[in-house]
C-alpha cells in the first residue's frame, strides 16, 4: 500500500483540509502516478459539498489530473517509468457492455467508476487528484504530448477540454459550420479554442460585455452579448450547433430560437435546479433538438489530447497551493476565475 | 368566384355554425376539388377555440381534406378532372427558400400558407376544408391511389399520418430499431400502424389499460400502461426513437429515461401550456435528445399516402354529419373517439 497525502472534505459542511490514506500498490496493469498538477472543476465543489446526491465521504476531489509515471505493473506495456501521463473523470469501467466495446466508456450501461467518489456512478469509492500520487489501470491513462513546461496547462484538458470537444465532434462541428459557445468559464473557454481549431465558425454567447475581447482572444469570431435582445435576434435560425456550458438554470428557449432547421443545443453543465421548462414549438417548427452529453471515451480523450498538443491548445490558467482551495471555491462561485485554477501539488508536500 | 357553404366560427367563444364564402376561380396553376370528406384534428379546435394565439375570425377549419378534381387551370399537368386528390395542411409556401428547395415546406423560412388560419404562419387567410370545394395549387396538391371506398379513411393520413410518419423516416425507424409511441389518439394509431409497416419493433405507451388489446389490432408489438412504475421500469434505456403525440403537459423524464444511448423523443403534439421541464441528467447521462416535429413536406406526404396505398393502410374512423361538428369537438376532448372523426361533406347541402 501507499501512504497518501491528500486535501478532503469530511463532510458536506467541511472545508477540505489535509488528510491521509492509502492506494493500493500498482497491480500487473496498473500505473502508478505522481501527480503534479490538478485542474479544479465545478464538480469537485458540487461533490464536496453534497449538491448532488450520493457523496460518500471523506471525499478526495480531482479528476483533472496530470503528472509522471513512478512505477508500472508486470503487463502494462502502454507506458514506461518517467513518462507524462493524465487521468480524467474516470478510471474504470465493465469493458464489455456495448458502450464500452464502443470505446465509450463515459455512457458504461453498469455504470464506469469515476475518478473520484466512484459510488456516484455504481462503482467502488474512490479518491481524486487532489493528492499526490493515484494508481490507475492502464487502459484508463492518458499518454501526455505536450512539451513539459505546458503541462499545468494541459490539466482542464483532462474534463473541460474532452466535455466540449466530444459533443463538437459527435454533432459534426467543422468547417462550414455555425457552432455557439454558451457561456465563458472553465468548459466555455476550451469550447471556443477547440472549436476555433476545428476550423469551424464560432460564436461565444457570455452575459458580461467585459468579456467580449476576450473571447475574441480565444478565437471566437464572433461575441453576443446574450442579455443583449437585438444581437440575440439577429443570430435568429442561424447555428447548426450549440453547446451550452452554463450550470445555472437559465432560459433556454432564448438559445433554441438561435438554431437552424435540423439544429442541435448540447447541454454539457448540470444544474442542481432544473431549467424553465423549454418551449414545445421552438422545437417543433425547426425540428430542433435539446440534447445533453456526457464527458467523452478514452479513445476520444486521447484525441483530443493529441489534437490539443499539435495545435498548441492548453487551458488559461490560474495556479495555486494546495492550501488555497476553498478560497479558490469561493472565487469560483463568483466566476472569478481565468479561466480554470490548476493546482500545484507540490505544495502538498 | 365561387359561392361555397362552409360551418366556420365566427369568435373563439362561438360554437361552429353555418357560412357562406367565395373562393377564388381557379388560375391556371389551380385546381379546384369537390371536398368529399375532411378529418377533424386536434388543432381545428385549438384554432377555432383561440387557444394557439393569432386565430383570425371567421374560421373555417379542416386541413384534412380528401375529394375529387372538379376542374383545372390551363397550366395544370398533374392532375385532371375526375381525380380523386388530397390537400393537408399547407396550400402554399415561398417556394425558393432552403427549406422550400429540399421538399420541406413545412419549414418554410418565409413562412407556409396554412390551409387555414393562414396568417397563423405568416401568409394571407385561407379556409379550410370544413366547405364545400377548395382551389389549391397544384404543387400542394396529393394524388390518392387508395380505392374509392376508402376515401374517407384516407383523410387523416393528411396530418395525422404524415405527422407520425416524418419523424419515423427522419430518425431511422426501420427493421431492427425499437420505436416506442406515446398516446393512443389520432396521431397515435397512425403512429402504430405506419411503425408496424415500416418493419420496425414498435411499442404503445397508454395511460388506459381498456386500450391494450386495441394496440395490439393496430399493430404494436408491446403495449406499456404508462402508469404501471414496474412497466416502465421494464423499458429503461431500450428504445432509439420515441414519437410522442401527447398534447397534454405530462412528465417528459418517464419517457426520456426509456431511450437508449443516443436515442431521441420526438414531440408532435403541441400543449398549450408547457411540460414540466425535463432533467438535464437524463439528457446527459445517455446523450439523449429531445426533438420536435412538424407535419412532413409535399413530397413525403405524397410516399407516405403511396405508402399507405400499398399497404392497405388508412385510419381507423367515425363519420359525422357537419352539424355534428361542435359534439364532436367535446367528445374529443374527452378522448372519445376511435379514433378520429370524419365528415362527410354531403350533409352539407
Amino acid at each position: 500500500m501507499i501512504k497518501t497525502k491528500a486535501y478532503a472534505a469530511q463532510t458536506a459542511a467541511s472545508l477540505l483540509a489535509p488528510y491521509e490514506f492509502q492506494r493500493r500498490a500498482p497491480g500487473a496493469d496498473d500505473v502508478q502516478i505522481e501527480i503534479l498538477y490538478c485542474g479544479v472543476c465545478h464538480s469537485d465543489l458540487h461533490t464536496a459539498r453534497g449538491e448532488w446526491k450520493g457523496t460518500q465521504f471523506p471525499c478526495v476531489p480531482g479528476h483533472e489530473i496530470v503528472g509522471r509515471v513512478v512505477a508500472v505493473g508486470s503487463q502494462v506495456d502502454k507506458f514506461k517509468v518517467g513518462d507524462l501521463a493524465g487521468v480524467g473523470c474516470m478510471v474504470d469501467s465493465c469493458g464489455h457492455c456495448h458502450s464500452c466495446a464502443e470505446g465509450e466508456e463515459q455512457y458504461c450501461e453498469n455504470g464506469f467508476t469515476g475518478t473520484y467518489n466512484g459510488p456516484m456512478f455504481g462503482g467502488e469509492n474512490t479518491y481524486g487528484g487532489y493528492s499526490q500520487t493515484i494508481v490507475v489501470k492502464q487502459s484508463f491513462v492518458l499518454h501526455i504530448r505536450h512539451a513539459e513546461a505546458d503541462l499545468a496547462s494541459v490539466a482542464p484538458l483532462l474534463c473541460a477540454g474532452i466535455t466540449t470537444w466530444s459533443p463538437l465532434r459527435h454533432w459534426g462541428a467543422g468547417p462550414g459550420k455555425q457552432v455557439g459557445i454558451v457561456g465563458l468559464g472553465g468548459l466555455g473557454h476550451m469550447g471556443v479554442k477547440l472549436a476555433h481549431a476545428m476550423g469551424t465558425h464560432v460564436t461565444l454567447f457570455t452575459t458580461s460585455p467585459g468579456k467580449v475581447e476576450d473571447g475574441k482572444r480565444l478565437g471566437a469570431d464572433r461575441v453576443c452579448v446574450s442579455t443583449d435582445p437585438a444581437q440575440m435576434a439577429a443570430l435568429a435560425n442561424h447555428f447548426d450547433l450549440i453547446i451550452n456550458t452554463v450550470a445555472a438554470p437559465h432560459n433556454l428557449d432564448a438559445f433554441l430560437g438561435l438554431l437552424k432547421l435540423d439544429g442541435t443545443m448540447t447541454l454539457v453543465g448540470a444544474p442542481a435546479e432544473p431549467h424553465p421548462s423549454p418551449g414545445v414549438f421552438n422545437l417543433i417548427f425547426k425540428r430542433r433538438s435539446l440534447a445533453g452529453s456526457l464527458i467523452g471515451g478514452i479513445r476520444e480523450t486521447q484525441e483530443m489530447l493529441d489534437f490539443c498538443a499539435e495545435h498548441g491548445i492548453v487551458s488559461d490558467i490560474e495556479m495555486i497551493p494546495m492550501d488555497y482551495i476553498n478560497t479558490a471555491y469561493e472565487r469560483m462561485l463568483k466566476n472569478d476565475v481565468k479561466y480554470r485554477f490548476v493546482i500545484d501539488l507540490a505544495t502538498l508536500g
